[in-house]
């Protein structure tokens, strides 16, 4: 039996969605990639969080077949592995329908960067796909599609790991991360940013977002060159 | 003492409504229905969850008359009732006065369907009754028109298995599925959806329904004839 | 000592208003009346909940003077010794500075009638009092000229065991019964009615108040003559 | 070892934030003064709640040189700095990013004194700072341009203690008080009283402030020379 530990932390970190209180039911699903074996990691389709351990996650190699593991992997199986694809420095990838990002998702609205809380991880807004047109909907590619479109929003040299998730047009939020303890952190914050975008509208609906200086400043302390916020960089 | 297996599942499920948040004192109530017997078993009018157990879940016939148990059932029998002789295929009703569902019900709108949780789950929008004319509203005959005022809206064709909850106008929300359990997961969902229809609008008020073909897509990859959401489907 | 019992009941229902999410810190006060004794019961001033027990409830007679206990009474006593000399069958009052309810008051908005939640416990709306004029702010009348604008809300006949709350403006809810426990049980319920009309307002602003029979069908069948709600009315 | 306790207090209250609901990982910190030994006691920068104890609290001299402990002190040090030494009186001060608190800074909206609430424990609205021009962003003086521009909105008079937190604009509350308790203490009511002014607006959205009469009577019923809120003043 082989990704024992990898198994272990994919079991945790989809129970961490829980405890945080993003999921409820079936409602979300982390993976994580181990690139050196070729294989993807992920929670299996239509379990109830209660009635799994970490033996049953799925085990699949890079064309989504199984490895390992008697259970089907998540029907989400082809949106992670587009991201796995396009972000070559992704490691784990989250997915919820949590309330307030889910919300903004179904507005088919990318969250502004309203302050330093989203500047200190985001660097920049949080994007929103287009809709997708009827005919990627149809048949097997579906999956795939949502993948595309999500990392589709970063073709403009966006880079991934600095805005670390994206919101699918009327589905809700995606993040990615260096590892899926990353990427459910990334998908913890990502909900407390959508509530704090709704509040800060709510006070005022023309409320615009901050400059770039302030960005810079607040992402840059934390992750640039000359970083700062945390004890060391090594 | 008969009924005990099912008078359980009861008296569960309606505790299962208190820890899910959804109601407080005597604010709620499930019933399930075996139909090979002919009886309904419903929550005792009045009683506060902490008083009761499960041999206090009262059985009646299918004309609301009382076979077993010494405490009247619910003043909403006939609401269940009603549900249970319009959806022949129904085997458990819930009733919430969950805060967002019964906001939404006490603005008398239907909750239009903003996205993919919603589509997962009710397969068109979850539709809201008219009011209620006062000559309905006098005499015994009030909960029963109320039922019949929820099962109206699906006389234009609409599966009630489908779409498995409505709202009653300056009421709140009815539930119901194949079982007792089924129906109460279908109250947490749909208290779940008009929370996040709330904020979608918040965020865009004019944000449309989504396309006949992705509701399509995720209804049916869930409960269509190919679906592939659940491990397997025998 | 004396009273061991009824200030039993009182401390108990203030850490009830505290389990309740009603109060935090020093931000509520219940008390209760023995009309035979001509005392009231009420928690002392400024006294957090895990710094007190039963035996620090203040007690005093009906000139507001201490009959025993260490402890001065709370700063609020002269509002709940008006409200149970206006009101004669009032046993129990219960002030809290709850979110939504207080968010009205704030508002100085009277909460209409929106639904069935309401009507099941409150006759008629919440209704709001008026700003006080400076002068009734003044000296150690401002308590009693509260109390008194919550109590001048029935004076239109309203029965105040029909309608067991009210909105003080700028201030926040106040909420009697025949006990303390039924003083609480109506906080509790008056901040739930109160969120879910925050709730339906965003759904629709112009959402009406319901009609007359509505409230009278609701309001009666649990506390009317003919009442069927409860088991029974013995 | 010195400083034992007072250590062990920054820890404690920088815990009663996330117990409070007011912090989720690193997003807050809160500091202690000893005037009489010219230290400062905070968190230490970037690291997680659960991963430090009270003997990893960093012990700073009034230049900001580590006296004590191996950890760097919280990155926001030089805003708690320039706050003790802008007001003498303050012995604690606490930063969060609180979800109503920071809505409000990010929508750079001071936040009126809607009720007695607000009334009972800030003596006047809680400013809003100007957004900080881009040449107070840069380098090491940006934490400190922080704290300036907290302070500076004491310049008209006001005094801090009677208003004792601010919001700074597109970032989040911080709040001080004579110790670290009463500075945690004022960080959990302004969250309230944040989240009780967005749920006005929504009921009204022109309500207006309260009077400065009833302002004066309930901080002063609290706090003024003749107050009478609490059991004594000695």
């Amino acid at each position: 039996m082989a990704f024992t530990e990898l198994k272990q932390r994919v079991f945790d970190t989809n129970l961490e969605l829980v405890r945080r209180g993003l999921v409820i039911y079936t409602w979300g699903n982390v993976s994580a990639i181990d690139r050196n074996a070729g294989v993807v990691i992920i929670k299996p389709r239509g379990i109830e969080y209660d009635d799994m351990d970490a033996e049953d996650m799925s085990v699949v190699d890079m064309n989504g077949e199984m490895v390992e593991g008697k259970l089907l992997p998540s029907v989400d199986l082809d949106i992670h592995m587009a991201l796995y694809e396009r972000f070559p420095e992704v490691g784990g990838v989250a997915h919820t329908h949590s309330t307030y990002a889910t919300g903004w998702a179904q507005a088919c609205r990318s969250i502004p960067i309203f302050g330093t809380t989203h500047a200190d991880h985001f660097y920049g807004e949080i994007p929103c796909t287009p809709i997708l047109p009827d005919e990627q909907l149809e048949g097997d590619s579906y999956e795939r599609n949502t993948g595309n479109a999500l990392a589709d929003l970063f073709a403009d040299g966006t880079e991934a790991m600095q805005v670390p998730g994206a919101l699918m047009a009327c589905h809700g939020p995606f993040t990615w991360g260096d590892s899926p303890e990353s990427a459910v952190e990334h998908s913890v914050i990502l909900e407390e940013i959508a509530r704090m975008a709704s509040i800060t509208l709510q006070a005022n609906p023309h409320t615009p977002a901050i400059r770039q200086s302030l960005l810079d400043k607040h992402y840059l302390r934390k992750y640039g060159p000359n970083a700062y916020f945390y004890q060391s960089k090594e």
